[in-house]
């Protein structure tokens, strides 16, 4: 028996509720000039207060040493393995723009790609044409290319060369070969089923392929596409199965609105700013037993290199945190999904400072919400899987195991 | 898909260098006279200084509670879970010695025994002959017994009763059941091939007993073998071929230089002494992505009880680290293969200090390197096997894990 299906077995209903502020990319790492962190600079009353009367620790996203992407980072901290449910790039792509899956899609991420006059690949990423050259190539194949009857396609622009497909219909499978074979000077690849299940999906596609490329022809340099990580939609086992917990999540972006989705949480509609989210988070509390509320800016800041914005969004949501404290959740939950140190402009590997608030939790010495303080909690430093069963402990939703 | 693969699947190129500094044996245990642990005893300004200006924690070998033999501790160092890679005792007896196997060989672990005129085992271990009985014992072997054509065989003693038993030729298979029955008052068991593919070896073998049974006929106390731990050679997945890291090991003693074989490591010529050790480290650095360093003695005093010389050791090595440091390797740790508390005359469970230098890593608050100090460090504590994908991640050697 896994360690999922043994808290799963374990939950029992109760009228607690849990909430989670999910700082996107909140741990950091010290800057010299700066004297110390993003977390460490910033002047964060309400965070250091609740901190200090919480249990506190650090979480690794995906198992230590391991640099997450948004969606296994997030399927974490819901409480499913991003191992054991390593979703598709296809999935990730299409809910990373806000494609709204179904369960009659498959889904595969598309590169607009170089080749020559042979057909062979000269470059896997055209030159990384601009998004508004892939928003115009997506256009023309939709103009330009049938689909069988009962088949819809979709294909939607993602940033530079990159595009979501999805084929839409009854008995699509998406156990299906990538056609990029990850270097140049070769052909790409004909699509190949894994499974008889899937041969006629490949086929399909096939006749949409050759369309394509008569499409792109004589376009330049994105006159071919590639194709990574089908994979057939099927939202995994809701939060609502798993633990009965009734969700909302209040985000603001597509991609973490499609992980919501994918774990059955209902989703708010975006809103134009944090404030707006502490709006509906205060309006909406009573109704559900779990609310994911998802702060996206410290991520963007980070991933842009930029510490002094990211220490003044962790600034403007500690003045809102009192919004959250005054709602009085049985259990609060404040960590990131992954470190986005402003330093390394993008996603790493580093833990992230977590605070558990609970009149259950134990409360340790910890006095000020960071990411060395928070090392030094009694939660001490563990797999993001485990947070969601610590959270459901505490909201006292879990049996004991065992007589 | 198992931790292992993701972090073989995740890795890149890159230029940069990861040096390990392991010193064998490294964590005590407080002794009260003394007042403190060898760590905490020792004058180590530059350890001291590097653990003030790196991430620090603890590392557990294999499992919490486990005590390790090299082999496994060091596989674990190198990013092989000791578990899944459980090499045979044979082949770790071989690699002990500095035998340097071959992909025909088949290894096993022999002890000397003693038994009665029926057979029947009297003592497992022969009374514990001296090493120079075993030498002359496995040299009369030599002289006396004459295997079949194509086939050679090797046996070379270790310490005391035990000795190494190499078989080599082709199509040799070792899944072979252990001839000692691991109790006294019962007969040696015969060989017996675990599938129909070592039926041929163990043949072979049967051959060789019975000519080495009549060689020690006459002998007393060891009179008798008893082989355990069966194994065909076979070299892991290389540290190149796993992370692209060409390695460089520079070790002095047979043990440590057949493990570094085993992952595929180049192996330099046994040194004299530390500081000699350290001058190949300056004059190998460049050649190398991946350099290993070990320091044996702390081990050998820590087995001696010696506790004095276990603090002279780390001292000494204290001295040499500024070598390591004008380096400047991107990745720097410091840590043990396991600890050999000085009061325990032996390896132990308890988790080693480690320190992790470089400019990405987050320093925290610990200014002294020893276990208690380290406990309190940002890395927490964790099983040795992830300490390869912590130094690979700061290397920046691992991509994002999903999108």
């Amino acid at each position: 028996m896994f360690y999922d299906e043994i808290i799963d077995s374990l939950s029992v209903e109760n009228n607690t509720k849990i909430l989670y502020l999910i700082i996107d990319g909140l741990g950091g790492l010290q800057v010299e000039e700066k004297g110390g962190s993003e977390l460490e600079i910033a002047n964060i009353p309400n965070l250091d207060r609740l901190a200090s009367i919480s249990s506190c620790g650090l979480i690794d996203p995906v198992r230590t040493g391991i640099t997450p992407g948004s969606g296994p980072s997030h399927l974490a901290l819901f409480g499913y393995d991003p191992i054991q449910n390593n979703i598709g790039r296809g999935i990730l792509s299409a809910l990373g723009i806000g494609f709204k899956l179904t369960e009659r899609d498959v889904a595969v991420r598309i590169n607009f790609a170089t080749v020559d006059k042979g057909g062979v690949i000269l470059d896997r990423r055209a030159g990384r044409i601009s998004t508004e050259i892939c928003t115009k190539l997506c256009q023309k194949i939709r103009d330009n290319v049938k689909p069988p009857e009962d088949i819809e396609f979709f294909i939607e622009p993602e940033k530079e060369h990159r595009a979501a497909f999805i084929l839409r219909g009854d008995d699509l499978y998406g156990d299906i070969h990538d056609t990029d074979p990850q270097r140049i000077k070769e052909k790409p690849l004909e699509p190949v089923a894994i499974n008889q299940e899937s041969e006629r999906t490949v086929s399909i596609l096939k006749g949409l392929l050759k369309q394509i490329s008569v499409v792109l022809e004589d376009e330049y340099p994105a006159n071919a596409i590639l194709l990574r990580g089908f994979a057939k939609y099927k939202p995994l086992k809701s939060l609502y199965e798993r633990f009965k917990l009734e969700c909302l999540a209040i985000a603001n972006y597509p991609m973490y609105q499609g992980v919501a989705r994918l774990v059955g949480m209902e989703v708010y509609p975006a809103q134009k700013d944090l404030a707006s989210e502490f709006r509906v988070l205060k309006e909406k509390f009573n109704k559900y037993d779990f609310i994911y509320l998802h702060v996206k800016k410290t991520d963007s800041y980070g991933e842009d290199g930029n510490f002094d914005k990211k220490v003044a969004v962790l600034e403007e949501l500690d003045g809102l945190l009192p919004i959250a404290l005054e709602l009085n959740p049985d259990v609060l939950v404040v960590t990131g999904d992954h470190s986005t140190p402003s330093r390394l402009k993008g996603h790493s590997w580093h833990p992230t400072p977590l605070i558990l608030n609970s009149p259950y939790a134990r409360k340790d010495r910890v006095e000020r919400f960071n990411e060395i303080n928070c090392g030094a909690g009694i939660l001490g430093r563990m797999p993001a899987v485990n947070l969601m069963t610590l959270a459901l402990a505490h909201a006292k939703r879990l049996a004991k195991f065992g007589a």
